[in-house]
Order: structure tokens, then sequence, then C-alpha cells
């Protein structure tokens, strides 16, 4: 039996003024910052330990695996950065705060946006100062790999050939993988590891801060998953996230 | 022309009550995180650039990195973190401080040890407390990889397969490192770079957190390397390091 422990980070600066983030590379909140200490408390309590740490290249996830993994002594634990990992991107909803983006698009077309599984918001332009293209971190990508929007199913196609080349083949190989990562490339792999369909996978909230621990069979298939630490306050913190509304 | 930046870690915990550290996992005090972010400002205003960054296993110098890399807002660069970069073991001195090892071993002895290129001090029974055999950053090395004690000639001569395997064919194929380590994991490297003397190489000392750049050729023979900032103050500080004289 393989376990994986999933993190969304906790609480960003944008979580917090209620705006759409996406790619754009915000940090934690003190709130998030407690989050994540707390979440590295869970796991060294429940003794987990790991061979190698998974998160994007967004800075509230990279510090929420830190902080996490200070908590735990486990600094030293390799860990890949990889932008498939990446929140879903905005698109040109990236900055807007939800009472903006009302304003501006209309109250139904937004719940498009953040209820649908394959609509994505309008994209950026190429040259938006907004857009990530120019960003030194994605500089060795193509361009194209480099999105100006995502609906949802874009995001679970490209976090999926992460899962398939290097995730699942390290669980495989024996080693115990903790993810720190975001909502919708959470989601991504939720979705597949539970085979959940479209329509459901976008009412699926994932809390801040609180580990996900799947415990999968020899082929990977879950057996059973569930929140480390209270679940009422994991359901709680769920629920927020729904309330929220934000991608 | 390739640019490589060395950083020693910040003041340790154990530089501050003078003990021999060695592979014992002390963390910064409050003089080391500040010292550390004060590298990554260092190398921020520089406009410094890296693609990939190398590290021990060791909190010291991995939080010496992140502090760093955050100040430079580069959280997101790829990290390689080896046990090759680790400090000199100093064997069944560590945790011991000065005045405790000239009484239990005799001023002469105490200073063989810190001033002699190839003697190392007396080993660590490998059942000691205080051995990093049991501890699980090591579990998956050879035993006989994991030191008992070093002199740094040992020093040197485990850290330069990483130099030659890793690091130097990574400069060759134009990635620009930082490396954040330890006094005598920067001595090797020095050693190497400038063909220092085993005589000259003891008595080189690295100060805490300041950014040492070497500009090497084509074949990554130094032309020539200098501390950022107040030259004065790397003076100074390398100073202390003597005074302190400690591995």
């Amino acid at each position: 039996m393989h376990k994986l422990v999933l993190i969304r980070h906790g609480e960003s600066t944008w979580n917090l003024e209620n705006r759409f983030t996406g790619w754009t590379d915000v940090d934690l909140t003190p709130t998030g910052i407690a989050q994540a200490a707390a979440a590295g408390r869970l796991l060294k309590e429940g003794g987990y330990e790991f061979d190698v740490a998974y998160t994007s290249v967004l800075t509230r996830a990279i510090r929420t695996l830190h902080l996490a993994l200070d908590e735990m002594d486990r600094l030293w634990l390799p860990v890949v950065k990889h932008w498939r990992l990446n929140e879903r991107h905005y698109g040109a909803l990236q900055g807007l705060n939800k009472a903006e983006t009302a304003k501006q698009y209309g109250d139904e077309q937004v719940l498009v946006w953040r209820r649908s599984y394959d609509t994505p918001p309008p994209p950026l332009e190429p040259n938006d100062p907004r857009s990530e293209r120019g960003d030194p971190r994605y500089a060795k990508l193509t361009p194209s790999d480099v999105p100006l929007t995502e609906c949802l199913k874009d995001t679970v196609a490209r976090v999926m050939p992460l899962w398939n080349e290097s995730m699942a083949p390290a669980i495989l190989a024996g080693k115990r993988l903790v993810v720190s990562a975001h909502g919708n490339s959470i989601r991504a792999l939720v979705k597949y590891l539970d085979n959940i369909s479209d329509d459901d996978i976008v009412g699926l909230n994932i809390p801040n801060g609180i580990p996900l621990v799947y415990e999968l069979d020899a082929s990977l298939k879950p057996i059973r998953h569930y929140y480390l630490g209270d679940a009422a306050a994991a359901a709680a913190a769920a629920a927020a996230v729904a309330s929220q509304g934000k991608g």
C-alpha cells in the first residue's frame, strides 16, 4: 500500500482580498503561514515520512512546503518544483476581485467561468503586463506551454503528464510523496485518482493547509482518503473555500 | 565567462556557543538569519541570476539558501541538496566547545586537528548517539560514505566527486550556479579552483553569509574572485572566523 499526501497552500494575500490569483505569484498571509506550519505538525504527529516532495513554481506553494518540512525537521528532503503543478491560469480575470469581475462581465458569466469544467475565462493578451510569458521561471518552456487562460479541463491536461511521467513512477518505485500545490492542480490529481466526473469535480473544494492523505493500492487505485486532524475543521475549511468561490 | 557564487551559511547556534559542529544539524541564530537575507539582497542588487542552486543536507545551509533566494524572489529555482556539500565531519569533537576540547585533549593536540590538513580528530564510535549513521537523510548511502571523522583532506575527497560529476558539467552547459555550503566544503572547492596548497588552505577563512563570486574561463579556470558588498566587512568577518578557529 502506498500513501500520497496532498496539501493545498495556506491562505494567500489574494485569497484574503478575494481576487482571482491563477499564476500571479502572491505570497502567504500570516494565517497562511500558520496553516502551513500546522500542516507540518499534523504530519509529524502522524509519523509521516517522505522520500521526495513536489510543488509548483509559485511562492505560496513553495513556502507552504518549506514551512511544513521545517516543522517536520525535514528541510533536507529533495524537492521537485514544477510549473505543471501551478494553479489554474485565470486569464484576464487575474488580479480582479469578484465584485469587479461581476461588474465587468455580469454575474451569470462569472458563474459559468467558475462552475464550468471546459469554459475558460477570456485570455490575457500575450503582451499584457500580467502575462507570465516574460517571467524567467518559464523562460525554458515553449511559449505555448505558458497559458494565457485555462478552464479546469486545461489544468487537468497540463497536470497529468507530470503525474504520469514523474509522480506515479516514483510512487510505484516505493517513494513516499508529499505534494504542496493549489486548489485546481490538486483537483486535477483527485479527479484522476477518484475518477470524478467533469460536472462533480468543479464542486469539490480543497481546504487550505490541511494534509489530504490518499492510500493507494499496488496499481495506484485509491483504497481510501482522509484529511489529517479534526474532520469538522477540514469540512468547515472546505465550505469556506466554496463560499469564497474562487479559482 | 562563467560566474559561480559560493555562500557560507549564516552564523549557527553552535558557532555562537563556540562548539565543534561538523555534521550536527544545528540551526541559524537571529544573526545568521539576517546574514542570509543580506546575502540575498547583495545578489539581487548586483543583478545576479541563477539557473540552479546547490546546498548540503544540513539545515543551516538550506535555510541560508532559502532566505537568500526569498530576498531575490527566486524561491522557485531548482535546488540540489547533497550530503557531499556537508561541513567537515568533526568526529568525537562534535558538540564539544573549545574549552572542553582543550581540557580533554590538550591545547597542542587541538591545534593539530584544527590546523593540519590530514590529521583527523578521533572518530565517533558508530553507536555513539552523535553518529549520523541512523539519520534518515543518509539512509540511502552506503554506511562507509557516512564519516565518523574527517580531516580537511577527507572533506576535499568527498566534495570533489559532486563538483566533477554534477557542478562542473552544469557550469560548462551554461548554467549559473549559487552554492550555499559550509566553511570546509567551500574550502574544498576554493582549494581546487585556485590550486591552493595543503598548508595554505587550512589558513583560509570563509566569512559567514557573504557571497563569494568566482569568474571562471571556458575551462573553468578562475580569472578572479571577490566578495560582494563591503570588502572591509568581508575581511573583518573572515578574521572573526579565524580567531574563532572552528571547523
